[in-house]
This record gives C-alpha cells, structure tokens and sequence, in this order.
C-alpha cells in the first residue's frame, strides 16, 4: 500500500471513504493499538481535541503527537460510535465530514478532513486515506444532559401538593441563600459576554455559580464605553449560545443595544449575578480544596469560598497606562481610552490621541464628527482592512446570510473555524487579505500617501492571526481610516516623551498642543489580573495569556499550539481564564463549562499535556 | 370528464398533481374567467383568506363563494406566480401543497388540499383534481419589505459624518418626540402579550406606534396574577414574533417567568411603550380622520391623536363581577378572579369560589395547597381535559418537539392550523376527544362520581373549539380537577341567590359559611372596551367580539365564518380589536400589522366581505 492510484480510495465516493475510514480508525482504538491509529493521519497532520479525549484544549501534531496523545488516554477515554453525522463533502480530493462520536463519560461530535495517503507513506489505514486535520469536541456529559428541547422542564408542577413553591419563590430563596448559606462552587469574576455566556452554560447544567461584576448593571460593560461605539463584528459572528439574535438585529450592533441585550440575557437565562461588586482579593487552600474570595457588594465587605475560580474580566487585561513625565503637569483632559467618555465635551478642542488601533481610530472619528481638532500619534505600524472586505472575504462563508443560506449555522461554523489548526490556519488566512489588498488598493495607497505606515501582520496573514496572537494591532475600518487618509484626522509619528501643561512632546521634538490626551494604548495580559486579586506569584505561575507562541511581534515562541491559558486548565490549580469576542464567549464557554461540571460531579479528568509557562506576562 | 378512475390524476404524483392544478387555475385566474377559477374547487370547498385577496380575514363556501370573492377582487388584486413551495404530500388521495403567490401590492403564501373531482363533478379544473381547502395569506408587501435577514439594518453607519446620532440618541429623541412632536399612527391600548407581539410587527414595519398599558411594567399583566399561574398551553404554541424561546424554556411557563420574558421582548425589539398609562376616553372625528384619546400617563394627562386604534386589552373582555344582594353585607374579602391575590392570607380560612373554569380551579388548588378549606361552586357543566392528554392528542402534530423534529416549525403549524375551515373544524377535533375520553376514562368516572358535571362542548368537540367559539366552559387538568375528584376541593351546585355577613346562599338553600369569595364568573365580549372607552353607540356600532356564530351555548348564530372582529376590520372605521392567546397574538398580529401598514402608506385596501353585526355583546 505504496501507491495512491491504484488504491481503491480514489473510486469509491465520500461517504464511502469517510465511512471506511473510521471503522478502521475505531477498530484500531478498540484494540488499543495506538500505533495502528496514529498510522491513519497523514505524515503533516493535527489532532485538536477540545476537551473529549485530553480534559484540555490540546492540538498534537503528526503521528508522534497521535500516538502521544493516544498512549496517555485511550485506555481511560475508552472512545468509541464514531459515526458519519451527514453526507461527506469533497473537494480536491479531500473529504470533509462531520462524525459524531461517545467516550466513556460523554458524547461528542467532530469534524475530519481525510486526503489519500503519499506515495510511500507507511501509514496503517486499511482505505488509503488518512487524516490531515481532526478535531473532537465533547458537548455533553452522560447522564448530565442539559434540560433542552425534548428534555426541557415542565415549567408548571401538574398535581396538588401542599407548600410547594412558585418558580418565584423558588428563584427568591436562592437569590437570599446564596452566598450566604450556600456557596457557589463556581465564582466567575467578571459579567461581561464573557461571565454571562459562561453563567449561563454552568446554570444549564446545574452548577452553582455566581457572576459578579463591577458595573451597576449587565452591560454596563458596552454601555459605559465611548458612545459612537458598535461591534466591530458581524452580527452572525456574536450570537450568544441558546438564545440567538433575532433576525432583525444590526449587522454591527450598536453599545447600547448589545447592553440592553446583555443584561435581558443574563435575566432570561436566570444567571446568578450580582451587580456592583468588586473582589478584593483571593486566595487558594490546597488543604481545603477552596477559594478564600474577599468581595464587596455594594460597598458591603463579603467572603465567598468557592472551589473553581473565572477570571472573566477581559481578554485584553488591564489598561497599559504610560508614565509619562509631565502627565501631573497637564492641565487638559487625560485618560485611557476604556476611560474616555465620549466626544462631546470636546468640541473645538485640540484632541491627541496616542496609537493608531481600533480603539485610537473610533475615538478620533467621534471627536472629528464633533468638530474636534484631531491629531493620532502613531507609535507603530498597524494593519487596517475594511469592515466590508472583512465580512466578504474573512467571514463570509462562515458568518453571513450566505452562509445560513448554504446550511453553514452558526454552530456549525463555530466547529469548522475551530476544525483549522492554529498552526496552519494562517495559509488559509493570507489568500484572503491578498484578496482584501487587491479589492482596496486604492484606498491602501491613499492612507499610505497620507503617511500612515501599514502592515498586513509578520506574515501577510492580517487581522485575525492578529487577534489571536497577540490582541492588537490592528482597525477594523467603519469609516474613520478615511479621516486619516483624507487629512482629516492629522497624523504624527513615534514615542511620546513627556507632557507639558497644554502639549504633548513626541521623541522627534515635534510638540502637539492639547486640550486633551487620550491614551489608546492597549492592555496587558490577563495574568495582570490574577496579580492584583491573588498575587504576583500565582500571576507567574500562571504565566502569560492569549497568544499562539508564534514568534511573531508580541507572540513570542516557543509555539504552544493553542491559546496560552485561555478556557483550559493552568498551573494554578481551580484558577481559570475566560474571554475573548462573543464568539469565542459563545464557542469556548462550552469546554469551560464541562470542564467545571465534570469536577463538580467528581467525574475524573486527568488533565493530558498540562500547558508549560514560557512567558511571565 | 365525470369519472374519477379513468382521470390522468390518479397515475401522476402529488407534484405534478399540484403544479398542474396551480397551472390551470393560474391560467383561469389571469383569464380573469370567475367561472372557470371557481370551476377549480370542490362542490364542499372552503378559501379562506388572510388579507391577500380580501383586505380582511375571510373565509368563502363553495364555488358559489369562491365566484363571489373573485367577482369583486380578482382585478384589483392581479394574483399571479403561484409556485409549489415544497414537495407536497399525498395522504388517502388529498394532495397538501405548500405554495407561494404574489398580488399587485403584496406576496404570499398558502397551503391548498386537493382531491380528485367526485363523479358528476361539473367543476372546469383541466386536471381533475378540485382544491377541498384553500388558504391564502399576504405575507409581506412589496417595496414595503421588513428589515430582516440580508435586509437587515447595519447597525453602525460606516463612515464619518459630522453631528450624526448614536442608536441611543435616536432612541431617546424618538422617545421625547412620541405623544408631543410626533403623534403615533397608531394607538394600541392594551400592553400585554397581543398588544407587544403586534407593537413589534408595527415598529419591523415602520409603522409609528405607540401601546399604553396600565401596569408599571410590561408583562405585569402577568405578574401580577395569582402566584400559581402558569401557562395552560405549551412553549411551542407560545412564541412571540421573531424571537423565539430558547429551547430550555420551561414548557408550561410560570407566570412571573413569562412577565420577564415579555419586558425584555419589548425593550429588545425596540416597541414605543408606555406603562403607568391609562387611556380614559376616545373619540372618532370622520372629518379629520383621526382620533382623539385622552389618557393619563403616570397621573399626568395627554390627548393623542391617532389614525388608527387599536383595543388590545384581553380578548376575555371585562370581568362579569355579578351583582348579588348582601354583597355590602358580607365581611370576609371577596373579588373577581382577575383580581384574587393568591392563597397566602388565606390558610385555614373558607374559601368559596364561584365558577367551575379555568381560573376557577387554579384558585381552587392554589387555595387548598396552602391549607385552606375550599368549596367550589359549580354553575354549568365545565368541559376539563388533562394536560398530558391535551398536549398528546391535541397540539401535538403541530406543536411539541415532535412536530419539530418532523420539520413542522411553528411558522408551518400557524398556517396549517389557518388552512382548517371553521365551519369544518370541529369534525376534525371530535375524534381527539374521543381519544382522550378513552385514555383518561378512569379520571372522568371519578370526577363524576365526586358530583362534577362534566360536558365535552354541544357536539363533542372539545376544548379548542369552546376557546374559539365562546373563550370559556373548560379547565385544562394540571392538577386540581383531581382534587375535586378525590374530595379534597368540595363541590356544590347551583346559582349563588346572596351573600349574608358570613357565608353564601345558593338557590337551594345550601349555605356555604365563607371568609372568603372569589368571583371566578368569567368575562364580557371585548366590546364592552369599546362601550367605556368611546361610546355605547360605537361598541353596538362594532357588535360583540369573539365567536363564530356557530349556534352552541354562547355562541349565537348565524354562522360568521370567522371569528368576530379580531384582527380585521369592523363596522367602525379605524378601531381594531386585537387579542387572543400567545398563538393568536403571534399569528393574526401579522395580519393587522400589514392592514395598518398599507393604511399607513396608502395603499388601497377595499375590504370584501365586512362583516355584518347580529349581535350587541
């Protein structure tokens, strides 16, 4: 079995070969013979499990890493039922085909793309295709199935019985006992998207959680933000999971919307959330198994002890302030621009803002609506592409009415995008903003004449490679790159050196005046948020969050395989990063929550290929 | 073309059965040859349509029926593009059809039953097969198309422009402006589930409008209930427009759950609504077209002046509060249902509830479950099923997971639903009663032998058709009517003659010592609105509302055809009657949406067929 040609693989069709595939492959994981499975990936091939088989967000690479990952789990995952979901794609030889699959604790579902073996490949499948990518996700746990659909509650309690309680009372007396005389076993620190998507996985599957959150209300996340801001991604990108978008909502939904959305969410989907409280600190007890949480709910000082701790409070960390010398001397406005309020207050005035992101770009475009005098300090280069060519050619075939047209649901689209292994994903990202350049050249060479330094990311791969390595660098264009363009919103270049009583000083000596400075500076990494609850040193445990290992600008290596700490287990025991877009709230909140459950129940979960720290922060 | 047998039908399959019949009858149609279109139906036939061709909901009988809709608006309407939406099916030789249509102003969509003509069928239909029921209804009209799907709204405006507006600011200067600046096209008085579900039709189709409701809060129509109450029907028949239940949602909704749903419902779909507002008089002025409402929002008054009014405040009409001697004697608390607070203040206290119905029972079991001594007063015969079996025998083709697995989506259902005639429908209700008479006959031998006197509606066919024809004489079983049967609830008959300090008389001397009387006596014809808002004149004017004419217990003949002045219009211009279940609220506010739309934009709209007025109340 040297030759593809003469194998029989090439005349059979996809569901034929999907099928014979993976009864081969279950025949080899029921005899255990790990060498036997491995043999029927492709010598360039990636396993992504999201949970299933490694309690982990895990992605091995070739034969090695399917045998690695196998020896250490097949026995105790004991997988088996593969079954081919619907009829099988092929395209250039490939087949793409859903399966769904059982472990001994839970169910799953997957997707694999199969390619016919190389000539020479010493593979072992017995049809002559072998796996290129496979991804396997867990989406639910045996006997504790979510209430949905056909499982869904009764509601009403049909018979007579003396005392019982209404939905009401019921929902009033754990409002009154939690916290108090009962504990949740999950603290999720933060209730934006984030914390409430997730509340609401862990409440479906009966796990006591509580959300707690800063802001006076469920979205006070998006409403406090400055006023002209909308998503900057499409709408069937942000659905929350159960409850989707009605079909007339925006395409980019405007703050205050998705505010008011948020906060009905949390209430229909009956989240624990307390408003206005902040935590003080935390601490783990190994002894104890526990969290020692100081909080403060509406200013009243509480101790809460759960055994799994959320940091839900936003995957682009804490503000990244400069300190800057002269910044007590100005006399204008300053902040950071997830402090800025807004442009009117600033009519007629001279605004600087410093970075050149999404953030810098939204805000200049408010203050230039508002007649403000507007000048960006561009300390880097920065990739922006259009939000149009984004939708046509980033999302489209995934996220879009195309899509839903084409049977693609957002459920769907969610297991395919994750079917994409990080560490290729950017070949298939980089067509697409060749395709972008090509479609906006003009533009490209009008924001290039007006000084403004461009980049399409290290690699050409542009905004989401962007997004996933490091978080930043880049503007999704809804109009304001135009202003830069067009000269409206005046540009300067290089490092701000310090501040005098009413200018900003750049490291070229230029000196810009300012009524106020707004400083779009970014965010740190997540970890920054453990160091101020827990402690500098569970901080360092825990390492950096978000980014690939890529080594690329600000994602140094070496390559991890998958989102440093993100909706996994850390090297702090019980401590767990939650965040990202809504999509990624939506998508990745689903392991989050069956890991949490999983322990819950004491379902075991051995954690396979624990991530290691390469980086502090 | 007398024989059936021999015909070319009876060897071709349900699709080219189907499209030959829509192509000879489009044929007729666009011949505008009455005659021969009519030729297409059955000897018993029945079209009903829903706006399309009538500019009302109308149901026609017979070819005779069918010559005379078509003489007076084939023309006008133009109807042509008769498409088959879906594979049909064939069942015992009816072939059902999905279709599509489209009219001058609108497009459509239909469900057709055809049967092969009868021998000595006289009918002019080129294919042999004759259309038995025939729904059409308008769907969207065009240029006029609502902002959904690809046509949705962008959200952000892309771009830069000075001095535009956020969605909040709109928001909020709409609001200033509504009732002040800006009068409401449309007044919906009445802010439960009717007056939300078509508030958010009119606000998708740019109508202006504005519902006031009493209450503080939208869905404290709900709230602020007996604390038992839960819904009697089914999440999938209770969906609102647009934005479903997620699929964890309870199936038989408590009460307070339902008011959270309807607030957020409200606010998320953007509907104009006033809570706290009462409106206290109306008047209609046919010179300027338009009318004059007075109303107090939050204490302060206001005169609207809408074009269009809308009554959507409960389709039960006003509470019947009997007036009985020794009322002003009596000293325990007595009130009508709507107005019962729940069990708590009553433990140990006896109770006497008036009534034998729905919320007769409800209270009843709510009372006993909290330790009171309870004694139901039985009037009339009262029609109860149990829950199970209603759900199993009678929604659940159409409305369960079962339905939804089957493809039958709750779209699909509504129409399938509309596709029965009236005048049929209880022939096809009758024998699902009959089953559950079987399944459940133990319970009803029981409930007999305890005294209660139990019918199954004049001819048999249940509870649905008591609902459409006359709204009251049934209890759906979850729960209390075996309390009646074991004994617990005790029963007395007869017609309350008064009431003295401590107790209540019936006819036959029985005296019932009581704390307390609920007054579980149902309600009036929603005219009786119209008769305390505007005049005693206008409400004789209009006629009562509800029921068919079907000649059974409170529903008087002559047959209607349709239900009396819900959703169309009536004898007085511009005063519409809105209401119903959460079915009816979500299916027929379409239709008086798109009534109101075409009125809003001029659209002419010659209703064929207004109905007459044979009764005052």
């Amino acid at each position: 079995m040297t030759q593809t040609l003469d194998h029989p693989t090439s005349t059979t069709d996809p569901q034929q070969r999907a099928q014979a595939w993976f009864a081969s492959f279950e025949a080899a994981l029921r005899a255990r013979d790990v060498a036997a499975a491995a043999g029927h990936f492709a010598t360039e091939s990636y396993w992504r499990d999201l949970v299933a088989f490694t309690w982990n967000l895990k992605t091995v690479e070739g034969r090695d890493g399917v045998s690695d990952l196998l020896a250490e789990t097949l026995d105790r995952v004991d997988p088996g039922g593969f079954e081919v979901a619907e009829p099988p794609e092929e395209a250039d030889g490939v087949v793409t085909a859903w399966f769904e699959f059982e472990t001994g604790v839970g169910r799953g579902r997957g997707l694999v793309r199969l390619v016919p073996a190389e000539e020479g490949d010493d593979g072992t499948s017995g049809t002559g295709d072998r796996a290129w990518t496979f991804l396997t996700t867990m989406h639910e746990l045996k006997g504790h199935e979510e209430p949905r659909g056909a499982r869904r509650p009764p509601g009403a309690e049909h018979g007579a019985d003396k005392h019982r309680t209404t939905w009401l009372e019921h929902r009033q007396q754990e409002a009154e006992s939690l916290g108090s005389t009962e504990q949740p076993y999950v603290l999720v620190i933060g209730g934006g998207q984030g914390g409430i998507a997730l509340g609401a996985r862990l409440r479906q599957l009966g796990v006591p959680a509580l959300v707690i959150d800063k802001h006076a209300r469920p979205g006070d996340q998006w409403r406090n933000r400055y006023k002209s801001l909308c998503l900057h991604d499409p709408v069937w990108y942000d659905h929350l999971p159960y409850l989707k978008f009605p079909d007339n909502w925006p395409v980019f939904a405007p703050k205050d919307k998705i505010g008011d959305w948020l906060e009905f969410y949390t209430r229909v989907m009956e989240v624990p959330y307390w408003s206005s409280t902040v935590a003080t600190s935390a601490s783990w007890s190994e002894e104890k198994g526990e969290w020692t949480v100081e909080i403060e709910r509406e200013g009243r000082p509480l101790t809460l002890r759960p055994q799994q701790l959320v940091l839900a409070t936003g995957m682009s960390g804490k503000p990244n302030l400069p300190q800057l010398p002269g910044q007590d001397v100005f006399r204008g406005d300053q902040h950071h621009s997830s402090a800025h309020p807004g442009p009117d207050a600033y009519a007629g005035k001279k605004c600087v803002v410093i970075g050149s992101n999404n953030s810098a770009f939204d805000i200049c475009g408010a203050l230039w609506e508002h007649d403000a005098d507007v000048t960006m300090v561009q300390r880097s280069s920065t990739h922006i592409v259009k939000s149009d060519s984004l939708m046509e050619y980033g999302l489209g075939d995934l996220y879009s009415e195309r899509a839903l047209a084409a049977g693609v649901t957002t459920e769907k689209a969610d297991l395919i995008f994750a079917s994409l292994p990080y560490r290729i994903l950017h070949t298939f990202q980089i067509p697409a903003y060749e395709a972008m350049a090509e479609k906006d050249a003009d533009f490209y060479e009008r924001l290039e004449r007006a000084g403004f330094r461009h980049d399409w990311g290290d690699d050409g791969s542009g905004l989401f490679m962007k997004y996933l390595r490091r978080g930043s660098g880049y503007y999704i264009d809804v109009g304001a790159a135009e202003l830069v363009a067009d000269g409206e919103v005046k540009l300067a270049h290089g490092q701000v050196t310090h501040l005098t009583e009413d200018s900003v000083v750049l490291d070229d000596g230029t000196e810009l005046p300012a009524d106020l400075v707004v400083y779009a500076t970014g965010y740190g990494s997540m970890n920054g948020w453990a160091a101020d609850l827990i402690s500098q040193e569970v901080a360092d445990t825990v390492g950096k969050c978000w980014g690939l290992g890529s080594d690329t600008t600000k994602d140094p290596g070496p390559w991890e395989g998958e989102q440093r700490n993100m909706w996994k287990p850390t090297q702090q025991e019980a401590l767990w990063f939650h965040g990202g877009n809504l999509h990624q709230s939506r998508h990745y909140s689903l392991y989050l929550a069956l890991q949490l459950k999983a322990r819950l129940e004491g379902i075991p979960t051995p954690v396979y290929g624990l991530q290691e720290v390469h980086h502090l922060g």
